[in-house]
């Protein structure tokens, strides 16, 4: 049972309001006094009997869906000129919570639209440097062990507004809308490597996608052996069509496009392959004009998904900081808050069980005055690396990129509530 | 990297083929032999060019759906007579794979209907033995803090076809449909409760649903105080109508229709209410005519999910036997698998994390001969308690109940690869 705190406990964490991670976890918002308790209606002890509690509710369906009041609660999405299905769909991370992102709302890159492939029609190929090529229906897969990892994927170019040199006066969803966060079942690539007999000389893998356009990248063969997996479930159920339907690769933790969709072959090969997608796009540009190539792990990161632009605040008093930190390089160790725009900063709390390549859930407690604050957020993971501010990652790449934009994002709240996007 | 396992490695774990279950972390397929591989064409090194890598794939859309290959992977349903929402929904859980539960695949129990609630005229009162009497809007709770919890929900009637003279001639969604698992966030009880101010006579907790069925349960105070949740969220995403929208009562572990929907109102007691829907059902009659009232926490149970009835096997060969196993009491700590009908028994590998009150996905590779084979799956969680035969339960309880069964269930499969319901 939970242990009450008294009021003179709970700490100041950090400066503007940032109170102590661990209030929430021992004492209710009742330590800190009614003052700041949000939005409590005078009390009465008798609730009026509304519409849908005097007659029978809706039947059964086979396949549920959200509620008509939740309607917006959608992704956001754009396409390149001249196309339906070339482009990016937008996870809206300002309108949820925890860590799993529902398979309606994953977000989505595809570069020639979503192929509508029949199952039963669906080979993957292994092929290249082996000592027996193989080639896999669905079926054939589906009698193979299967393991289950709780992963992030984002795609290298989220976030690259802040590459900008104006702050981009958007929130939450258009600018990191890239990122989500499912359970991905599936077979083990190293298994079938094994079985397909790798040869010594095989050093990179290539995986080719069934969509139109192709798209195909090359991946260390270390990384294909260690936790790649050829994932046929998402959230439980089937992949989405929209997510790789039949089946996709999971490269846990590397950038998006990797986690090749609709996969259709996997050559194993002596070096790269240098294909469009790794030469024409998805490499970092730097100031010198220079691209830093195959850079393939997301780096930590962390944003403050609430309070957000878009997000109003109410009455001063009492909030809670949340938001999503994640690095491709392992586990998150540490998010920091801060409500004065990195003058000081308050130590998060961390969600459990936190998991390697997978988003964590953090969260600080907040006594907002009413004034001005800028909310700002910072992992570090258990390599060491801090996600840098956005400064400092200008400083040392130029803001000229479009890809890996880790910096630290900025919500400015005006006096009277209104969140706003700001550099800082 | 993985380390290969050379193939005299590879141990008989128990009869009639269980293999180590530590053979898939190591080795993969290839290790126990091509014979026993799953149906590889012989290989090519070209595949076809299908006609979806032809033209462009189809647009974005905001709220993304399922493969229409998958229009089978849909939950089943029966209402009571006259009724179209009085009733069960089910999870196909042998269609699945992983530990979530997708939100349009939770299992539903409805007693009258999917209430369309307006959140905005939606309150949640606390009253009762409280110092303040608190009303809250969704808003409100909005602010509060928030946690997350991965939690099954299980409803007490789920398996409860196990009770029957003979073994009921289905599968796994009908006899173990009423079974789900997600990642629930919301505001934590115990937070409001001390805010509201709990006098000393409270004991029990009263938690009335806003459908119309007026749904309610008493729960004790400590429980309420322990891990309950205010779910405002489910997968991610807000709640859906069918699983409580705007808000639900988790009680982690409980029997399901105690994590009351449509959350309304919460009174504080000194007992329980003695409700209808505590005393005409959800108490379990034994074998004297006497019941036993307020049996809370679900009983550790596992199913294996794969093979089992409705899915048919292939060549003989390797298999992997799968399943879920988890306990209202805590955290699974053991499932052993047999493969002829309880003569012998192999461990299964657990996939973490393994969290108390989730599921837990638990694999053992299985070479099948071709003959028959009774399958069967028990668990253990980490209070000691082993889940009984379904004989010692019968015994033990009698066979006129309906609610907790948590035996072992068998798969018979014949000579020629038919999955059955048998009773062994």
């Amino acid at each position: 049972m939970r242990r009450s705190k008294r009021p003179d406990e709970v700490e100041q964490a950090a400066g503007n309001g940032l109170l102590d991670r661990r209030l929430f976890l021992t004492a209710g918002a009742a330590a800190i006094g009614s003052a700041s308790l949000p939005g409590l209606s005078n009390a009465v002890e008798v609730l009026p009997i509304e519409p849908w509690m005097k007659t029978p509710g809706s039947p059964f369906t086979p396949y549920g869906q959200p509620s008509k009041f939740t309607s917006k609660i959608v992704r956001s999405f754009a396409s390149a000129p001249g196309t339906t299905g070339t482009g990016t769909s937008r996870t809206p991370h300002h309108l949820l919570d925890g860590t799993i992102t529902p398979n309606g709302l994953h977000f989505e890159r595809h570069h020639a639209g979503i192929p509508d492939i029949d199952p039963e029609a669906h080979r993957l190929l292994i092929h290249g440097l082996v000592k027996r090529p193989l080639v896999f229906t669905l079926d054939a897969l589906m009698r193979y062990p299967m393991e289950s990892r709780i992963s992030f994927i984002e795609c290298a170019g989220n976030s690259s507004l802040l590459y900008q040199k104006d702050p981009a006066p958007v929130g939450v969803q258009p600018i990191h809308g890239l990122l989500s966060c499912a359970e991905w079942t599936g077979v083990s690539l190293a298994a079938l490597l094994q079985e397909a007999g790798v040869e010594p000389s095989a050093q990179w893998i290539l995986a080719e996608g069934a969509d139109a356009s192709g798209m195909s990248r090359s991946v260390p063969l270390a990384k294909a052996m260690d936790d790649a997996l050829i994932a046929i479930y998402q959230n439980g159920e089937p992949v989405r069509p929209s997510n790789g339907y039949p089946m996709r690769l999971l490269l846990p933790g590397y950038e998006g496009n990797m986690n090749v969709k609709w996969l259709r072959r996997i050559k194993l090969t002596e070096g790269p392959m240098m294909t469009k997608d790794e030469t024409s796009k998805y490499t970092i540009l730097l100031n010198d004009g220079k691209s830093l190539q195959f850079c393939f792990a997301q780096e930590a990161k962390s944003i403050i998904t609430r309070p957000s632009p878009g997000l109003s605040m109410g009455a001063p008093g009492l909030y809670e900081i949340t938001g999503l930190a994640w690095s491709g390089y392992g586990k998150v160790t540490k998010v920091e808050v801060s409500a004065d725009g990195g003058a000081s900063w308050a130590q998060a709390a961390l969600q459990g069980p936190v998991m390697p390549m997978a988003v964590t859930r953090f969260r600080v407690p907040w006594r907002w005055d009413g004034g001005p604050a800028v909310l700002q957020s910072r992992a570090t993971d258990d390599s060491g690396y801090v996600q840098p501010s956005r400064s400092k990652l200008i400083a040392d790449r130029g803001g000229r990129g479009a890809y890996h934009f880790n910096g630290v994002t900025s919500w400015g709240i005006a006096q009277g509530g209104e969140v706003k996007h700001v550099y800082a």
